[in-house]
């Protein structure tokens, strides 16, 4: 039978389930990638399970987050990740080294192979044909040791695209047209597969773009075939030998289909403060600017960079606007300098900040309160940009610039000049002295660990209890995400190797009192949410942390999946109301009540709580695994007691044996 | 008679009082200088003042400091300190345009022109043959309002150079050499004046690395001559028009003399953790480096970065090490570009930060706890990278390189290659774009000042009892600096518009107990401490914001120059033992007690405080003028009370009439 590219990807991994959407699979891993936000929380956890060297074909462990270095904790955690990456024979990623996405893809990305990496925006990879996605840290570590990864199968969404994009709009505003037709939560339980004629005019850093802010709608990834773009891409970064061939089979179909004429399109923008308040530029043109903040993995490619510098050439940044520049990577920033663009970005009155992710995750190049920042970046919830009553706009390298040079928001196609194309070298610069290869076994098994003291092992979680009464802390609403849930920013990044002290930080944006009441209440409690619960960044330090807090239920209208998934994999159980309409009855303050729960979570996907004198219908969606592993704490505790079972029976501990996962090349 | 650089430069400039060493001067002041961390407080300053438009030839103000935005306080700063500049006349250089002092010096700088900063290493100006000192920001804001600068006259010190440098060794070397022999306050109370045949090695940057950290030994500034070196600067900066030669006369001497030959000099490191500290590299050699900060307004010519990238030129940095590179300013980034001389520094694993002082003064790149960290800056005062227990180093750029490569202290001289000499252009490029000039007078009177929530008008403070009895809160030691009074970083820095936010911080590296013992007790407190108390930065929160806690009389043995000033502004009296070693006799809880003590201090330079039934002996070095303005509460109370007075009498508010403050150009 005629495959797409994402069925290719998954049946070449596949090693457990039938890929029918919403049955859970395994799936054999070929890469990871984790970076220092996230990557602190999964080396603790391969120290947590005892892992020795890692299995997958190879790991790299990035720092591109907290750059920043206000205090002693950010370099201590620099330190502690190079030291577990030579430990557990990861390749390591210096600071400086850029932002993990383009990098990975430039430097390990291939067609064919499985990624996941504990970072929502992995996804990008997609634009080479990979299955690459964002999953909560502990995932990484399991796939590390060897275990395959569980996701429900997804739905395939087909998205044809026809024509050629016109002047002055670019791969952003694509992505930005799919996020104005169906929001941040349209792709949720879907691989976002694009196809179609109109892909030739696409290069693999446009696709990059796009497959990017998949994340943003909410799918579990976004894949493109590897066709000739992705083989010019390979060869310019030096690789075309690893390029294979992998696009459609003629007759392919998809579980949902849709279509974009990108000549049709325009340039978009995202209001504050939600990557899916999408509207044309036109619309909001006139409106003062503040700050104007070019870079991140949204927009990470040689010419996202150069098509500003160029906007810019012979010309001065408005003197009220603050030009942030954050160049991608050292590779990147090299080409930069090379092509003469960061000459005419730096006479432009651009602030170049070092390559890494900056502004996008909050470190630094915070706008002021209530002004208006234009960023190339994939999000802008409330407050994620240091800035608690800020206003984030999302949009393109090109109405960026035109922002830039008038001080305003700008249709770029009003600015009186041609469309300025740049000329893009055919071989990127290579320099891969910052990525550092992992070392021989025997070597690293005498590496010691260097934990500064602000790093602190993971703590330990109890199982679920059969009777619970749970009051319920704080009733939210709908679309909360991670960022809500756990803030970034440098105040609290830094903490991410902490968790009792990042608790501290719990949905402070929401309600500040909430970490306290959670403490002083033994005995757990729940939290109520509405519709797509979770949505946004893939950190599970937005899961460990409530925990700490004695989170053990939400109950929710729905969940967005890599949260979900995270809730379960530290023995949170996360319902959805049988009939949403019940979120109503439930206000902060009452008392869920659950007796002979694992009883009746064994029995079938139904669950009651009481409330009051009256009950409430809950659904659960784990699968029998996940939920096994809810009832014993968690997946740690869980496959600690499958390791003592395996090993009374004298096999290996990882749940299918490495040989069993091998990965296999898909069909081209 | 025949008069030295700095003589001429006094004599031009004196409006009151003789030059004596020892004696109250009164100098006319040409230009001003305030940057961001200092610069909020003194707008505030100049609207507390009610000053329509300033009084001086130029002043700007620089945003440089406070560049990381964790949150909405600096950006809100610089949008506060633009709407001031524009307010009262200043130019203002926008965030991105670089440090403070090379910039000052390429664009405003001439020779014969006396200038203040509200940051003390505004000293690194003498290098063009100017009078540039570093003051606290009412000052400034005094300066900005027409009024002279008062000053004791200091003693001049002709340092001798003969000979030429040796490879390997530059002008960091110099002033390190002086700093081994004399100590943080060997220069307390004198002008340095460098003069000789030796000059005529040292380009005007090298004077510049020279001049700026006078300041860390302790001296009211640095001059050279403006000769021939300096008009090739002034040519190379687009300004050989401003160029006036200013050099000592036939036979001028000098109060004190000494003489350094520079042929006999080695590389030189200030070890953790005082610029003081100083041993040859060699004897430090083979220990670990973790961080290698290339930057800072201590080696900020494009020279001492281009040394570097030709140090690094094929080569990787060490695995071991973070390689931190801070541009000064955006024009020598743009001539590092047209180098090619970023390219070598990306290209060797530099991390290219944004241009600024960033961590300098601890905004961003904190070091690891107790790892080695060589910075090519001027002060490593501890926990003033933003570490508490760090180990900062001090170091040419030679020396920071060859740690870079090696990844261990390393005299450069073992390096196995030539010593590169970059070739420099003889025209530096010009870029005034970001340094936006003053409004007319007409426009300017129209602008709003832009407050944001966490900039405060400052507080009141009243006059000086006549009698009072101060417990004394805390007592420290020898050369306690203003970094550990008030901290720096970007945790305390982005309140320096916020006093009573800020004064939470006061003296917490020391112990954090007393802002809160402090704040208690009412009816005041007094200090005391050791030698050269108050060295270090001229940063006036570390005399406001104690006098928001209560401070009312400091007791040391010495006090350095520019805090023992801004206490006095202020309305704090600073008071020196007459027998030093009474200091052992007082305890930190012991009470001190004063009674007409404003009688006292008008009858002579001799108070008597009580000490239990005892009395101690102390001396104040007050000026008569200095002596009101304690009494009074300060320098604005006391310029308010006098305004008043001279109004009564129809005539201006400054001190002195305007033309009579005239700059004059001084003899060549």
């Amino acid at each position: 039978m005629a495959q797409n590219v994402a069925e290719k990807l998954i049946h070449s991994h596949l090693v457990s389930g039938t890929p029918e959407p919403g049955e859970e699979i395994g799936l054999t891993i070929d890469q990871t990638l984790t970076q220092d936000a996230t990557g602190t929380m999964v080396m603790l956890e391969l120290e947590s399970l005892g892992l020795d060297r890692i299995r997958t074909e190879l790991s790299v462990q990035y720092v591109d987050h907290n750059l920043l270095q206000t205090d002693e904790k950010n370099p201590e955690d620099h330190l502690f990740l190079q030291s577990a990456a030579e430990r557990y024979g990861l390749w390591f990623s210096k600071a400086g080294n850029g932002v993990s996405h383009p990098v990975h893809q430039a430097r390990f990305g291939r067609p064919g192979a499985t990624l996941i990496g504990s970072d929502s925006h992995t996804c990008a990879a997609g634009a080479l044909g990979m299955l690459a996605i964002g999953v909560g840290g502990l995932e990484i570590a399991m796939a590390m040791a060897g275990d395959p990864l569980y996701v429900q199968m997804p739905e395939v969404w087909g998205v044809e695209l026809t024509g050629d994009l016109p002047d002055w709009v670019s791969a952003k505003d694509v992505v930005l047209e799919m996020l104005r037709r169906h929001d941040v939560k349209g792709g949720a339980g879907r691989i976002i597969e694009y196809h179609g004629e109109g892909l030739k005019h696409l290069t693999a850093m446009d696709r990059h773009v796009i497959a990017n802010m998949g994340a943003e709608l909410g799918a579990t990834t976004t894949v493109f075939p590897a066709d000739d773009a992705v083989r010019d891409y390979m060869a310019a970064v030096g690789r075309e030998d690893e390029f294979t061939e992998l696009v459609a089979d003629e007759g392919a179909t998809y579980d949902v289909e849709e279509h974009i004429d990108m000549s049709s399109l325009e340039p978009l923008i995202a209001k504050p403060s939600s990557p899916g308040n999408v509207v044309p530029v036109r619309e909001a043109a006139g409106e003062e600017v503040h700050q104007v903040v070019v870079g991140s993995s949204a927009n990470p490619g040689l010419r996202d960079f150069a098509v500003v510098a160029e906007i810019l050439r012979d010309k001065q940044s408005s003197d009220r606007v603050s030009l942030d520049v954050n160049p991608t990577s050292r590779e990147i920033l090299q080409d930069l300098t090379r092509g003469g663009w960061i000459l005419e970005l730096i006479r432009s009155g651009a602030r170049i900040h070092q390559s890494g992710c900056n502004g996008c995750i909050g470190m630094g190049q915070a706008p002021a309160v209530g002004r208006n920042s234009l960023r190339t970046m994939p999000r802008n919830f409330p407050g994620r940009s240091g800035t608690d009553e800020d206003s984030v706009w999302l949009c393109s390298p090109e109405t960026a610039a035109a922002a830039a040079l008038t001080g305003r928001i700008t249709d770029p196609r009003d600015l009186d000049m041609a469309y300025p194309v740049p000329q893009l070298p055919a071989k990127y610069s290579i320099n891969t002295d910052m990525l550092l290869p992992p070392l021989e076994e025997s070597e690293a098994r005498e590496v010691e660990l260097v934990k500064g003291s602000n790093i602190k092992s993971l703590p330990t979680f109890d199982p679920l209890p059969e009777d619970i009464d749970l009051p319920v802390l704080l009733k939210v609403g709908d679309n909360i995400s991670t960022d809500e849930i756990m803030p970034a920013g440098s105040r609290v990044l830094p903490f991410r190797s902490n968790i009792p002290k990042i608790a501290e930080f719990v949905y402070v944006q929401v309600d500040d009192t909430y970490p306290a009441r959670a403490a002083e209440n033994d005995g757990g409690h729940a939290i109520v949410g509405g519709d797509n619960y979770g949505q946004g960044s893939s950190r599970e330090h937005a899961v460990i942390a409530p925990r700490h807090l004695g989170l053990r239920v939400v109950v929710a209208k729905s969940f967005a999946r890599i949260h979900w998934q995270n809730l379960a994999n530290f023995g949170m159980l996360p319902l959805e109301f049988a009939d949403p309409a019940d979120a109503e009855r439930i206000s902060q303050g009452d008392v869920l009540s659950f007796t002979r729960l694992h009883e009746a979570l064994r029995a079938g996907n139904s669950v009651t709580a009481r409330l009051g004198g009256e009950s409430v219908e809950l659904r659960h969606r784990l699968s029998e695994r996940q939920m096994e592993m809810v009832l014993a704490g968690g997946r740690i505790p869980y496959r600690a007691a499958q390791s003592e079972e395996t090993a009374n029976a004298g096999t290996q501990g990882s749940d299918i044996p490495r040989e069993k996962v091998k990965p296999t090349q898909p069909e081209g």
